[in-house]
């Protein structure tokens, strides 16, 4: 009976000693991005469903579970011609949609330049698979305001902050400009209505190779002129030289006649990056993040033990704007809490300062009780326990919980003896 | 255009004081908790609406939202029912439910006598109104396995220490027991099977007096000798003598013929709690409780200048074991705390240590993250401004944001010069 009960597909439960590490990670978080100027905010789980279904969340979209209209009667049913009908709201698939919304709610509350946190549960209908959950946080800083390449500056420099903190170390951002993959493309004759089509099949050069990525734009029938010059400039024939990020990396890793506001905007930004921080920055041109949304700067963390990435982002003026009806320059970053917390070896719950106490069952309650607030006044994390027969399992798995002392009451008509024990 | 803008009804968003405000609140509940022996759990905001429509959550079940099921054809809308048939989940109403859910799939993996924490929102499509909302945090703690009076005792001395924590004073807890209410039906004559629906109208005694009671049982046809005899009960003469909260007292508060076990063992309870913390008890015999899945105690905190209760609990032992197929003893105190987080005065964000660096437009960004960097490794909190023409509104606004201290940032070629001032 009880192995049948589970929750929900896809969705997990969080045990006291997962529940207290992630509480822990949260906690780095939220204080490293405080402390470099961001302020946390929260919107509601749930969204208006049009706002959802925008148009800002590309897939997601699709993933997004619809929330019921209230009192709905079977005729409503039975008129309804999509479930989108049926459903007025929906549970946020990402924090940057409810973003949107909040900046256009409360604009004239904000400052100039804006810094966001949110750190807050998502919730996408993916099909379930090792490491991929229907309910799985995000954790989010935004600075919305700000035109300039500061922006990125602060962004990059309070995530890799963030990561030292968490002990999580040899992360590198890769980082690319969208202008740039934009004129790229065009350098190697691709039509600028076929790009975002074009990016799809680039952004799995990770995965395909070169070869990959030439035989399936083939297979997409795209013009054989722009995919030739395209596998010339994979197989162009490189000098080993090493040149640290900056504008004449830029240069050599692409073709003539990019965007050359971009080219020296990017350089800049690693120039500065470089002297401010120990971030270790890597130009990837072909670096494209999924999300049509972004403008400007992409970027993404990745580790080297792990083969994909644990949090990305990138600039994206037109968006935050798009409730507001004109444009507001921002910047994101998205760690992706999940993978983070994986990385993060967990600590005892309660540390060193918890001790159980184990009573027979003839000393009276309110005895236990009284010895239990003195411990709690000294500091102590404490936890009764009625004394089983068998004491070892109990020993054992209160070492296992971060206890280190538990204490014997017994209780002579008034007397009590309270007897420590070390444990671990 | 953006007035129109709005979190969905009902539901709030939350701005950086605000939510660095409710984030130290729940650190402090959190923190006192755990000191208490309990350890914090969390489960998914959704459960199979199964579950949640299985008679554990009296009304509220009514105003549960439901979640869509994926991938709905327009013939599964025609064929439903009701709308219950479109919804495989729902959004928790409460932390009980999920509380048992979660029992039954992890028993093997807890402690025999099992302290739980739950800290997180729950969602119910209530008629918005002042102070209601439809997307809450509560704070639950529960102790399932113990069927001795310990277990609320524990529960008590942690939630008032809880209160005392958060500066929270004059607080005092209401208790009555289950069986006295029904022990006393019966005194009084009414059949078992009618109690349940006598209390709905008993519960409202502090909203219609005795007299409004008695009107409205009239009304709803009970038999009349009963209700003669509650009104007799009601109007007997009573002495002004003080009686300390104990056998005594409860036995004058209560006619003649009431459970005696129940009697004894809350008088018990009365003693233990007395002597083992500060916590001012009241013993209260015609407190209900809304919730038909109590046992026996119940409970709830009343704030003197409030006229609404901070939250409340009771034993449930029929009801965690219920998808286990067993009974499991339980009990358990839930805090609201959308009416704590009222009580508690505001702290600034960030506090003292918090300092703005104004800057020109023409200082590199790499000098400036530099300047931010030193100030973050010196324990400090940094945010950033761009010096506008007119300084006063930004000054105001940091000084209200809780810092402290602006910098204003120069550059004359690689120099740069700091000037210090402070706010407030």
């Amino acid at each position: 009976m009880a192995s049948q009960v589970n929750p929900p597909r896809g969705m997990r439960d969080f045990l006291p000693a997962d529940k207290a590490n992630r509480e822990r990670v949260l906690g780095t978080i939220r204080s490293v991005y405080t402390q470099h100027g961001f302020d946390e905010i929260e919107t509601p789980v749930m969204e208006e469903s049009s706002r959802l279904h925008a148009g800002l969340g590309g897939d997601n979209e699709k993933l997004a579970f619809g929330v019921l209209k209230r009192a709905l009667t079977v005729d409503d049913l039975q008129a309804a011609s999509t479930p989108l009908d049926l459903a007025d709201l929906g549970l946020r698939f990402d924090l940057t949609v409810p973003l949107a919304r909040f900046y256009a709610s409360h604009q004239a509350e904000l400052p100039t330049v804006f810094r966001a946190i949110q750190i807050a549960p998502v919730w996408r209908a993916e099909r379930p698979q090792k490491g991929r959950y229907r309910q799985f946080v995000q954790c989010d800083i935004d600075i919305i305001g700000e035109k300039g390449a500061i922006a990125e500056i602060e962004l990059i420099t309070a995530t890799t902050a963030t990561l030292a903190a968490l002990g999580i170390d040899g992360c590198s951002i890769r980082i690319n400009d969208r202008r740039l993959l934009s004129s790229m493309l065009a350098a190697f004759g691709f039509p600028a209505g076929e790009h975002a089509s074009v990016l799809i099949t680039v952004d799995k050069l990770d995965k395909l190779g070169n070869d990959g990525v030439i035989n399936e734009l083939r297979d997409r029938a795209y013009p054989a002129a722009p995919i030739a010059a395209l596998e010339a400039f994979f197989n162009r024939p490189q000098t080993m030289e090493f040149l640290p990020f900056g504008e004449a990396a830029i240069r050599k890793a692409l073709p003539e006649g990019v965007d050359e506001t971009a080219v020296l905007e990017l350089a800049s930004l690693a120039t500065s990056v470089d002297e401010a921080t120990r971030a270790s920055l890597v130009f990837d041109p072909f670096l494209v993040r999924g999300m049509g949304y972004y403008t400007g700067t992409i970027f993404e963390v990745a580790h080297p033990s792990l083969g994909y990435s644990l949090g990305g982002g990138g600039r994206y003026d037109g968006m935050i704007g798009r409730f507001l009806g004109g444009d507001v320059p921002a910047v994101g970053f998205s760690l992706g809490f999940e993978r983070i917390v994986d990385l993060v070896s967990p600590a005892a719950v309660g540390g060193l300062d918890a001790t159980a106490l184990l009573y027979e069952d003839d000393v009276p309650a309110a005895l236990l009780v009284s010895l239990k607030s003195e411990l709690i006044a000294s500091g102590v994390r404490v936890r009764l326990e009625r004394k089983p027969r068998n004491i070892k399992p109990l020993l054992a798995q209160l070492a296992e919980s971060g206890f280190a002392r538990v204490a014997t009451v017994r209780a002579d008509s008034t007397v009590s003896t309270l007897e420590f024990r070390e444990l671990g």
